[in-house]
């Protein structure tokens, strides 16, 4: 069994663990070009379910789905500044198609706002046209040339940008928080992750924005990472894509808008917070399957009892809307299935032996605890529904005992440096607002202001690293 | 109105109204990069409906989707030498990443065989991982020198590509033909576009295949078009990837291989088959809103009876599992709505005016036929339920009686070359199975082999072409 589970204990090398945690639990694989993955058919159906979830709920509050070109050409991008410049060094060009060589290049989109918004300049007219929300689910180049890290740090990934257009300020300010709010139900309510939000810095945000809002966990080797954002661009495209709107008082304004994002590097994140010594644990409303019924079959015992009872067990929970696989294979044994179904993190496996036949009974397990508990036969539907639920806050609870826990608040740059080195998470500290002691600590501990609280938390201190007046407390941590 | 509403008639001038019927309809909209379109909100929910519909199908047989890289390495496409000659003629190619040329450039996939296969070669080692069914909604890119049509030629579109992997050829044939069935389903029970079924010649083929299968229909204009495709790939491309599996023989055997693929030019040909000089008519099975409501209200009407009874019905609708909208806009007269929705093509309008609200009555107009209908009150979900099938079925007879009477029977090269020009439409021929009279023809009309019927017809001439002994009949077209 050795080759086939984690040979390395999560507490021991968090990034080894990680890297056999997705590989052997079949989520992802290494494509065979430099820093690209392969999205296999395991954490495929968990961002099927993402899409399913955030789908539903954007377009309860009006917004659209589309899709625009995936190439932009260069003079496009360079029209906001400091968006080229944010976006340049990672971009991958496209210079020749079939035997010729293009008279522009084309970007093969790191994010899509130019793109977009030169057709939104074409589309709004008047301010019946208004709001503009539209999302697109597509995938993302971004020339990354660190070290590859699956989910977290790929070349290509796979993401939805939602891009919006309003006639004021307020409404597009509602908007950012709005799919803030909708992004911390996915993460918290979902994927079990609880989450910090805030606001970034100027030096932080979204190159292009007014602000950037963010939502930023916390993962077991004491790094954030940020979890998606929600930006407020201003006018600043609107201006340079002259996006122009005649409002009903008869006169030209430019419209307010709002991108925002999530990626398949919440996949990641799933594996890093709730994962164990035995690879994945997916919180049910997540799991792409909830429930593996593996029926114990030894040769002398009556198999077809076995699997008759398996069998309607399964339908019992298909009925009530449970997700369930009967996992009948003659191929394998037994506890070869035990191990590759808590690999692949499903929240319960039932077990039905000959024991389970004679007692009336069912065998439950849970992933989480790994605990295992018997449930008469008439009472398996309701148990199980139980169980899905409780196992879905456990998880949660438990990462949010960690996040907290994960929290430390810090007056000088000593206990500052001593947390970092010691533990990690997120350093809370009183900060001057100036840039030049973010970039200083930046340059001295690797460290970064993840978030400003949206509600001013009161001065504690001096600045941590300056000693000047504070005007804010801030989260300080290292992040991917 | 007339600026807004299509503005040529189809009959007249079938190009033009047909880029009018998708821009008014606001469908799509050409994208400021040469060659590329952007799929506007309505085109963009008809293409989810299509995934939903056929990953429900797909997954019920045991196929599972996920996401491969985009970029494929020059040297995996070549290693397929038909393949490579058959695509590299329309890839773009990324040549820099940031700053830096690239030591091999990368294909923008034009179709994802190699780059998938490689990994195929990596996973499967015994008979035990037979057979791997997957599937991916993506992005292609094919560098297109012809004029750009909207949904048919364009140089990134949308697609779904099927990727499988079996033992025996006998189980790779079944899956071609399953796949084929399901597309059949697909365009003729939601689409409503009947399709004509049959194996593609040598040269018509899959570059890279050992045969293709096609779905093929047929346009007003009298152009088949190509609805997708299912191919039985042989040993081609396992023997070049070196895919093998130990059978449970104990022994090598390389893996038999399908793939196939339908992308949103289906979308294209729905706006064809079943538009008129309004603007789009969809099928209610694949139209994102079934049913407009539209309160009639005048300035000494009571207007809020007219509301409440519109608010209403539209719950009533909503509870049953109608799709449908309350246009309850007041910026719009009734008259610019009814014009609007029957650009976008929905199935059916519901008018509720004061003489509705006086005789409990509520008008139903039907999209497909114009007609308009006083229902009760009460009867209004059922009414309307029937409603949605009989246009769905009348969508789907009229297309197949337009099918049916354009397959024209030849047995000269005269009739054929004047079919060809009086009528376009499939010409049914026979055929001596000489790729020189199949590319002669191609060269003197245009017209190319759609297909050859699955089930061999009773021949009844002489080669068209040649005068020799034929061997089949086949249906030949001019096709997009």
């Amino acid at each position: 069994m050795s080759d086939i589970g984690i040979t390395i204990k999560k507490a021991e090398d968090f990034s080894e663990w990680y890297t056999q945690v997705i590989i052997k639990s079949e989520l992802a694989d290494y494509a065979p070009i430099k820093g690209c993955m392969v999205f296999r058919e395991h954490s495929y159906a968990i961002w099927e379910k993402i899409q399913e979830i955030f789908n539903q709920k954007i377009k309860l509050t009006g917004h659209k789905n589309v899709y625009f070109p995936m190439f932009i050409p260069e003079s496009f991008l360079k029209k906001e500044a400091a968006h080229f410049a944010g976006f340049v060094p990672e971009v991958a060009w496209v210079t020749v198609g079939g035997d010729t060589p293009l008279e522009e290049r084309l970007a093969v989109r790191p994010t899509s706002e130019t793109i977009m918004y030169a057709m939104y300049a074409k589309w709004i007219r008047s301010w019946r046209d208004l709001p503009i929300k539209l999302n697109q689910w597509c995938n993302i180049v971004r020339w990354e040339t660190s070290a590859t890290k699956l989910f977290l740090r790929t070349r290509e990934f796979l993401w939805q940008e939602g891009h919006t257009a309003h006639a004021t300020k307020e409404e597009a300010d509602r908007e950012v928080m709005e799919i803030l709010g909708t992004y911390k139900d996915l993460m918290e309510d979902y994927l079990a992750i609880p989450v910090l939000t805030g606001k970034k810095t100027e030096k932080e945000k979204f190159k292009g924005a007014l602000y950037t809002t963010t939502l930023e966990a916390m993962m077991p080797d004491g790094k954030a990472l940020q979890m998606g954002t929600s930006h407020n661009l201003g006018q600043n495209f609107s201006k340079v894509f002259d996006i122009k709107f005649i409002g009903e008082d008869e006169k030209d304004h430019y419209v307010w808008q709002t991108s925002w994002g999530i990626s398949t590097r919440l996949i990641g994140a799933l594996a890093m917070v709730h994962g164990d010594d035995k690879g994945l644990v997916l919180p049910p409303k997540i799991a792409p399957i909830q429930v593996v019924i593996i029926p114990i079959t030894y040769k002398n015992a009556d198999r077809e009892v076995i699997l008759e009872k398996a069998r309607k067990t399964f339908e019992e929970l298909r009925n009530k809307g449970i997700v369930v696989t009967l996992d009948d294979r003659v191929e394998y044994t037994p506890g070869w299935k035990f191990n590759e179904w808590e690999l692949k993190g499903v929240p319960i496996r039932i077990e039905i032996g000959p024991r389970d036949v004679k007692q009336k009974q069912i065998t439950l397990a849970r992933r989480d605890t790994s605990k295992r508990i018997a449930i008469r036969n008439e009472e398996i539907a309701n148990a199980v529904t139980e169980l899905l639920e409780e196992i879905q806050s456990n998880l949660f609870n438990k990462a949010k005992k960690a996040l907290d826990d994960n929290i430390t608040t810090v007056k000088t740059y000593s206990e500052f440096k001593e947390t970092l080195k010691e533990k990690g998470g997120f350093v809370r500290a009183c900060w001057c607002a100036n840039s030049t002691c973010e970039e200083k600590i930046k340059e001295e501990t690797g460290a970064t202001i993840r978030l400003i609280p949206f509600t001013k938390e009161r001065v504690f201190s001096k600045c941590v690293y300056c000693g000047e007046e504070a005007g804010e407390v801030v989260y300080f941590a290292r992040a991917y």
